[in-house]
C-alpha cells in the first residue's frame, strides 16, 4: 500500500483505478542522487524492499559498482522518472541543484546530509537545498543512519526523525520509511532541520552531566586520601608508602566514588517528593535543575555500577599483591626472624565476614539493576516490575552498600588515630549522602506521608481555593 | 494510508476522491479525553507521528500545559472532530462519558485505563464504559504503555495487547498502534477486557515458581548444613565457629542450589522425551505439571546463574577473609609459637587445581547461556544456533557442574567423619538429581532411542491401529 | 488496510466500493495447509493479528487441536476461500499439491519449509513446488520463524526474507508479516530459495574464522608452554610440575590469546587504511582476505573477552590454591623448619601494583567493548558514538593490555634464564602483533598521514589523470 500512496503522488499515473481488481500494483521507482557509500547502501535496502531504484549521475557510465538491479540515468532524466529523491551529496556540490530546479518542480527531497561538525554553516542543510529550490518539497531526515546499518541490515525497529513544510510529502517519506522496518518520529516543519542535522554529531550528551560529578568526585577523594594516608604517613612519620596509591588507595575511592553517585540516583526522587507534599499537587513542574538530574539517573547508576565493579576486581586481587604477601608474612615472621602466634577472635571474624557478605549482596544487585537497565531486558518487563525493581531494589541496594560501609568504620570511628591532621576518613564523609537519602526515604514511607503523597500522584491537589479545577484534575489518569 | 483509513471513518469526509491525483491526505484527527501525564504523553507521540491532536477537558481554558500543536475544546466538541477517543481518565470518572453518550455514538473509544490492584471492581473498566455508552465501540488496550514510554520513544517495536466486540474498530487502533511502531496482537472480544487490564499489575508472574522453589531449596540446605557444621560443632566438641554461618555455610548452600536449579532446568525436558517415548506419539499434551515445568526452564537457569555469581564471589574473597588468614598463620607458627613445615603432594595439587578449572569452566559456560538468554542476543540467533546452545552447551555446563561436585567430594565421601550424626553432606545431596538427569539423557543418547524419539518429534506415531491418522500428521511440519 | 490491499487480490471481490464511506473492511481469510506445530502457531499467531484462519486438512474432522477460531475444511475447500496459503507440509508430501494444482491457480502459495541437513534435495523446496503447481504464484519465506518464536511472541522487529517471481505476490506477503511486526527483505527471484532454506541450518557461520584462529593460538601456545615450562623443567632439573598444567599453564595462555585476538581485531582497519593510502582512493574494493577478516571483527573482539574473563577468573583463585598457599608458608618456614624473614622492595610494590591496575582497567575497558557490541546497547548509539567507543576505546583497551605485558615482563627479558632451550619467553610473542598494530595506529595518527587519509575516505583521489570522475565522486556522502 505504500505503493499505491505514493503512486498517487507521481504525476503520470492519473487513471482511476477500481480498487477491487486484482490489477498488480507496480513497484514504485525511487531516485537516489549521489552514487557514493551512503547511495549505494541505501539504494540496495530500497531494492531488498521491493522498490525500483534509479540513481542520477553526472557520468552515469562510469560511477563505480552499483547495486544489482538498480538504474544508472543523468541526473535529469533520473529525476523524471520518481517522485521521491534522495540526495546523498555533500552540501557543497549542492549547486548543480538550483540549475536544474525546474525537474524538481512539485518533487519529494528527501535531504540525507550530516555535516562533519555543527555550525559548519549558517543554516541548515535542508533549508539551504530548499531555498535552491523552492518549488519542491524538501524533507530532513534519516540521516541518522549510516551506510553501515543500512548495508547490515540493522534497521528494525529503529527510531529516525522527519521534519518538513509539506504533510504529504513527510507522510510519503515515514511509509517508505516504515516499510524499511524503521520508526518515524514529526519533527515538525523544516526549521528543526539543524537540530536533526546535529543528532550524527552528539556523543554522549544525557552522560555528560554524570560523568562530570564522578570525575570531581573522584579527583576530590583521591587527593584528600593521598594527603590523609600517603603524605601524612610521609610527613609525620617519614614512611614511603607511595606504593599504596596504585591499589589500596584506588580500592578506597572507587567505593567512596560508587556509594555517592547511587545515593545521587535516589536523592532527586526524594527531593521530588517533598517538593510535591511541600506544594500539594503534582501539577506544577519542578524546578529545571531537578528535571535534569531526574533525568540522568540512569547514567548516574551505571557509573555507579562502573566503580562497584572495579572496586570488586581491586579486592579480588588483594591476595596476591606482592605487599598484601609481604605483610602477611611479616606477621608470622619479622625481620628479626621472630615468629608471632595469632590468636582468634570471634568478634573479628564475625564482623570482617559481615563486611564483606554486605559488600557481595550490594555488587549482586548492583549488577541486577545494571541488567534491567539494558533496553532489551527493561522492555521486557511491565511498568510494575520495572517500577519495582528499580525502586524497591534499588533502596534495598542502597541500604545494603550503606550498611556495609557502616560496618566497615564500626570500630574505628573512635579511635582518635583516625583523625588524622583532625580529618574525618573518607568513609564517613561517603556516608553522609546515602544517610540523608535513606532517613528521608524511611519519611516517605510512614503512613501519614506515603498517604498524601499517593494521593497527590493520582492528581489530588491540597489548595482547596482551586477546588474545582483540581476536581477536574483529578479524572485524568 | 493508517490516514486514509481512518479518514474513511470520518463522519465528515464521505466525498468519492480518485485514487491516481496527487490529493494531499490531511492528517487524522484523535482525540484525547483526559488531560493527565499518560493524555498529554500520548497527545505528544501522536502528534509527533503526524496526528492531529484534540484535547477533550471540562475546562478547556485551564488545563495546564498540552503538548505543542494540540487543540483544548470542552468534551463534546472535542468527541465531534474525531472518530477515535483516547480514554484517558480514571475509572471512577467515568460516568460524565453516559451523559454525553449521543455525541459518542460510533466513535471508537480506545480504554487505556487501568486498576490499582487487582479485583477493584466486579467488572472490566471498558465493559463498565461499553455498557456506559452502548453505541460506541469500545475498544481496550494500550494500557500497557506508560506516560514515561511515550514520553522517551520507548516503543519501537513493543507489543501491545488489544479486544474489543468490533473487528473494525480494533483494525483502525491497531494500524494507529502500528505507526506508533508498536506491534499489535489481537485478544479477541471485550470479554478479555479483565485480562488486559490485570497486565499493567502482574509481578513476575514466571518468576513464582522458581523463585519458590530456590528459597525452599536454600532454606533446607540452609539449615540442614547449619546443623551438620555449626551445631554438631558445638554439641559434640564445645566448638563455637557461628561465625562460619556468614560466608562458609553460605558459599556450601549457594553452589549446591545452584546445581540442583541447574539440573531442574534440564530434567523436564528429559521427563518429556521419555513421556513421549512411552506414548509413542507427540500429538499428545503433556500432563499441566509439566507443562508449567518446562515453561518455567529460562528462570530456573537464571536463578541458578545467580547463585553460580554469588559462589563465584564468595570464593574470590576466601584468602581476604579474617578467619582464613588466621588457619593460614596458625598452620605455619601455632599458638605455642611452634612452625610446622609444610610437604608437598602432587596429587593433592592436581586434584584441587581441576576442582577449581571444572568450577571456572562452569561458571563461563553459564555465563554463556545467560547472556544468550537476553532477548536481543537470543534474537538474532537462528533456531539451531539457539537450540544448540541452550541443549548442548548446556548440557555440557550440568556435566562440568557435576564433576566439579564429584571432585569436591572424591576423596571425603569414604571417610566415616564425613557422616556427621548419620547425615550424608549436603554436596552428596546435591548431586543426586543432576547425576540422574545425565544418566537419562545418556540413555536418550543411544543410537535406538534417539533414532525413534527423532522419528516420533517427526510426527511418526506408533500406535499401528491409527495409521491413517499417523500418516495424515506426519506430513506437516 | 493489509485488508484491503489483499481484498483486491481475491478473485471474489469485484464491486467498486467508494473510498470515503465507513464501510467495515471484514477481516481477511488466510489459508493454512498443514496442522503440525508450525501450522498451529502460526495460525494462532495470525488470528491474534485479526486475520481470519481456514486449515486445510486431509482429514478435516480428525486432526488434533487448532488454535480457538479457527476452521478446518478439507484442502480444496480451504484453498477456495482465501487468496493467500502457506504451505506447511514436508516437501516429501507435496505431491498432494499436484493433483489439487486447479484449485490452486492464481493463489499465493507461501512455503514455510526447512529441510534437516543441507543439500538433501537437488533443488529448493519452494523450486519444487511451483513446478508442481505452476499456475500458482510461490512464495518462499518465513522459513526462518520456529513454532517456538511465534508461539511466544518474540516477533517484534525481527527480519524475515522473501524470495518469489511475482512482485505482487510477494508484496501481498510482505504487508502480511509487517502486520505481524516482522521487518522484511526481499531476496529476489525464487532462484534464491535455495539460499532461504539454507539459512535455518546455519551454525555460527560468522564464529568460525574466528574460533578456528582462537583454538590454533590456543593450542600453538599450550605446547610452546608446555614443553618451555612443565618438559623444561623435567628434563633438565628433574621437577614434576605438571600440577601446573591446569591453572599456571591455562592463565598464560589465555592472556596471551586474548591479546592476540585483540590486536587481531584492530589489524584488519590499519592494513586497510594503509591499503587506501597506497591506493589514494577508497572506491577500489579490498582484496577478499582483507574483507572476509573485517567482517568478524566483532566475534574475534568477542572471543578475546571471553579470553580475558578466564584470566581474571584464574588470576582470582589464584591464593586459594594448594601450591600457592605451599609456596606462601614454605617461603616462610622450610622444610628443615627454619624461617626466613621477608624485606620489602619498594619498586617491586610498585611495578606489581601497577601490573595488576593496568590488568584490570583493561578488563574493566574490554567489558565495556563487549557490553556495546549487545544488539540492544548498539543500536542505541548514534553512530559517532559506537565509533568512539569500537575505535577511540578500542584502542585504548589495546594500548592498555599491551602494556600490561610488556609490565608483566619488564625486568625479565633481560636475563638468559628466561630463554630456556633458546626459546623466548610467550609473553614476549604475544606482544608483537599488538605493538605492531599501535605502531602503526601511531604512523595513521601523524597529522599528514591523517589529513591525506581524511580526504580520501571523504571521496577524494590521489590519480589526477581520472580527475574528473574523482570530482564527480567527491559529491557523493
Amino acid at each position: 500500500m505504500t505503493g499505491r500512496m505514493s503512486e498517487e503522488m507521481k504525476p503520470g499515473s492519473l487513471s482511476l483505478r477500481p480498487l477491487g481488481t486484482a490489477a498488480a500494483p507496480k513497484p514504485e521507482v525511487l531516485c537516489i542522487f549521489g552514487t557514493g557509500d551512503l547511495g549505494r547502501s541505501l539504494g540496495q535496502r530500497l531494492l531488498q524492499s521491493g522498490y525500483r531504484v534509479v540513481y542520477g549521475s553526472r557520468r552515469p557510465h562510469s560511477c563505480g559498482p552499483l547495486p544489482q538491479g538498480a538504474q544508472v540515468m543523468s541526473h535529469a532524466a533520473a529525476a523524471q522518472s520518481a517522485s521521491m529523491i534522495f540526495i546523498c551529496v555533500h552540501r557543497e556540490h549542492y549547486n548543480f541543484l538550483e540549475t536544474m530546479a525546474p525537474n524538481l518542480e512539485a518533487k519529494v527531497l528527501v535531504d540525507l546530509s550530516n555535516n562533519l561538525r555543527k555550525n559548519m554553516y549558517p543554516d541548515a542543510n535542508a533549508a539551504y537545498l530548499q531555498r535552491l529550490v523552492p518549488g519542491a518539497d524538501v524533507v530532513k531526515g534519516l540521516n541518522t543512519l549510516s551506510a553501515w546499518a543500512l548495508q547490515n541490515g540493522l534497521l528494525s525497529g529503529k527510531q529516525v526523525y522527519l521534519c518538513g513544510n509539506s504533510a504529504e510529502a513527510k507522510q510519503a517519506v515515514a511509509e517508505m520509511a516504515t516499510k524499511l522496518g524503521l520508526t518515524v518520529l514529526d519533527r515538525g516543519s523544516l526549521s528543526a532541520a539543524s537540530e536533526l542535522e546535529d543528532f550524527p554529531l552528539r556523543l554522549f550528551p544525557e552522560w555528560r552531566l554524570p560523568l562530570k560529578v564522578a570525575v570531581g568526585l573522584t579527583a576530590f577523594f583521591f587527593f584528600y586520601l593521598l594527603i590523609r594516608d600517603v603524605i601524612y604517613a610521609y610527613v609525620e612519620k617519614g614512611n614511603d608508602i607511595s606504593y599504596r596509591i596504585m591499589v589500596s588507595l584506588a580500592n578506597k575511592v572507587f567505593p567512596i566514588v560508587s556509594l555517592i553517585m547511587l545515593s545521587l540516583c535516589y536523592l532527586p526522587g526524594v527531593i521530588a517528593a517533598f517538593v510535591q507534599l511541600y506544594r500539594g499537587t503534582k501539577y506544577r513542574r519542578f524546578p529545571d535543575w531537578l528535571d535534569r538530574w531526574m533525568l540522568c539517573r540512569k547514567q548516574m547508576g551505571l557509573l555507579a555500577l562502573g566503580f562497584a565493579f572495579l572496586h570488586a576486581i581491586y579486592t579480588f586481587i588483594i591476595p596476591i599483591r606482592y605487599s598484601v604477601r609481604h605483610k602477611l608474612i611479616s606477621r608470622v615472621v619479622n625481620e628479626d626472624n621472630e615468629t608471632t602466634p595469632f590468636y582468634f577472635d570471634n568478634t573479628e571474624a564475625w564482623a570482617t565476614d559481615s563486611f564483606y557478605v554486605l559488600g557481595i549482596l550490594g555488587l549482586f544487585l548492583y549488577v541486577l539493576l545494571g541488567l534491567t537497565s539494558l533496553p532489551s531486558v527493561g522492555g521486557s518487563l511491565s511498568w510494575r516490575e520495572f517500577s519495582f525493581i528499580q525502586s524497591k531494589l534499588g533502596h534495598l541496594t542502597l541500604t545494603i552498600c550503606t550498611t556495609h560501609g557502616y560496618i566497615y568504620g564500626w570500630k574505628k570511628f573512635l579511635l582518635p588515630s583516625t583523625y588524622k591532621w583532625y580529618t574525618p576518613p573518607g568513609y564517613m564523609l561517603c556516608l553522609i549522602v546515602p544517610s540523608v537519602v535513606l532517613v528521608l526515604k524511611v519519611l516517605l514511607l510512614l503512613p501519614c506521608v506515603d498517604r498524601t503523597l499517593t494521593r497527590i500522584r493520582q492528581g489530588w491537589e491540597r489548595s482547596q481555593p482551586r477546588e474545582e479545577m483540581g476536581d477536574s484534575k483529578a479524572t485524568n489518569l
